[in-house]
């Protein structure tokens, strides 16, 4: 998917949600536990639910691979539910892989050839060679990570050399690698106030968003200091929306909470002048 | 494994060979092929002919995912056959994970309870609990990327403040989480006059030095900046001991070419005073 169809989405669909499916299988509804392939099954049927008011899907590697071979299954057979019956949608494998070269070429080749996904996470600290093997694809993206959600990510990120901080020189730098056309990249929302100076920097590039919702970041804030003219957002909610309710009307319920950040987006893409 | 049951290894087989299981589909001998799980079988030909001259074995997990399912059976049935046949032996997931600390549990999981590795590569730049769910098993470790042997080592790995470094900012804080009975670091064998910086920060700790061999570095600079009195080095070699021959013979000679580094070692060693 490239840059324009992303940006169609967001205006027909009204909205900027990436729903993460962290399908844990501890957190799934008991019911589904009985069935064959309850992640899958789970997946299904929140996709269903959802896929309209969702822009783009993010499962998290980590919650397949620890189910071994099944959980790469339950990956696959996801990734495929999606991509045939809901080809507009932009999906991302939220792996955070990196490695050298010859190593991060495999790495694509999973992510993009054996699983036709449209974008894969990856963490910057090797450096160019372990992330352009990932953009030799077309329409495919590395979503790269910048400044993360998570507490720890105040030990390295702030890190500053010549009054530039790391995150801020992983952003320069990596425009040498690719344009805004096939490189986008992780700004967690508990980071919004940041995202002026994110902006200064890469002021046309999508940026990935996690951190709304269970990790407490403020979608208002985020559309503030990050939205473009083209939006230039995939906002992440993920247990906020897939785990909301765990009974039989689980997916009832997901529907209902993508909904309602939905609409909260739709007001956010009305105030820019977008739609 | 302990850091001393590590140690005692190392003198046992006079040997700090890491052999890396990057057991890439299609540079396997071609008359495996044919075989039903021809990535496992050659796996388990390459083990038995160089588990006496190894102390541990790597596999990357980039060649396996990129096999889909198939791939993720080789990788469990791989780490199975070590475990059973060769106990004694440290079995490190080349995985380079690392994620908020939710995520980092699940792949924490999974290396250490679904599969029984003693190690997992993690990448830092997410900082503290990306790291800490890997610390809480027992006799289990991180090894964490600090300066690595790739090109792009030199975008992020150097970026400076107050002329520390960034790889010597990881090394020292990361003192914090876990000790030398619980981290490593990797540290590229194509840095190796990097090595006296980096033990005047981590004396005691053990490294993983990848990079000799196909990517050019030499063991004896490796042990001449980075051994210590407990030897505190895994050097890893890849394609240049299981890609040496691709014939039917190639076992044979990855004993051959394996046995010539463990004589380098044993040499090493005695020169240290270890053996």
């Amino acid at each position: 998917m490239n840059y324009n169809q992303l940006f169609e989405q967001i205006r027909n669909k009204r909205s900027f949600l990436c729903t993460g499916l962290d399908s844990e299988l501890e957190k799934l509804p008991k019911h589904l536990l009985k069935l064959k392939s309850p992640v899958f099954e789970f997946n299904k049927q929140i996709i269903d639910a959802t896929a309209r008011y969702s822009v783009a899907y993010k499962p998290n590697l980590a919650f397949y691979e620890s189910l071994g071979i099944e959980g790469w299954q339950a990956l696959e057979d996801t990734v495929g539910y999606i991509r045939s019956k809901y080809p507009e949608i932009f999906i991302i494998a939220d792996a955070k892989r990196g490695d050298i070269g010859n190593t991060s070429k495999l790495y694509a080749k999973t992510f993009f050839e054996s699983m036709d996904f449209d974008a894969v996470t990856v963490a910057p600290y090797m450096g160019e060679d372990s992330v352009t093997p990932f953009l030799t694809y077309t329409d495919k993206w590395v979503i790269l990570l910048a400044l993360t959600s998570n507490k720890g990510a105040d030990d390295f990120q702030y890190y500053t050399e010549n009054n530039t901080r790391l995150f801020e020189h992983v952003l320069k730098k990596s425009q040498d690698w690719a344009d805004k056309n096939a490189m986008m990249y992780v700004v967690g929302a508990t980071r919004a106030e940041m995202l002026t100076d994110i902006r200064k920097i890469v002021p046309d590039h999508f940026l990935l968003v996690p951190g709304v919702g269970a990790q407490g970041g403020s979608l208002q804030e985020v559309a503030k200091y990050g939205m473009n003219e083209k939006c230039g957002l995939l906002v992440n909610s993920s247990r906020a929306i897939i785990f909301a309710d765990d009974t039989e009307n689980f997916a009832e319920i997901a529907a209902v909470k993508a909904k309602e950040v939905q609409q909260e987006m739709e007001e956010l893409l009305k105030d820019k002048g977008i739609i």
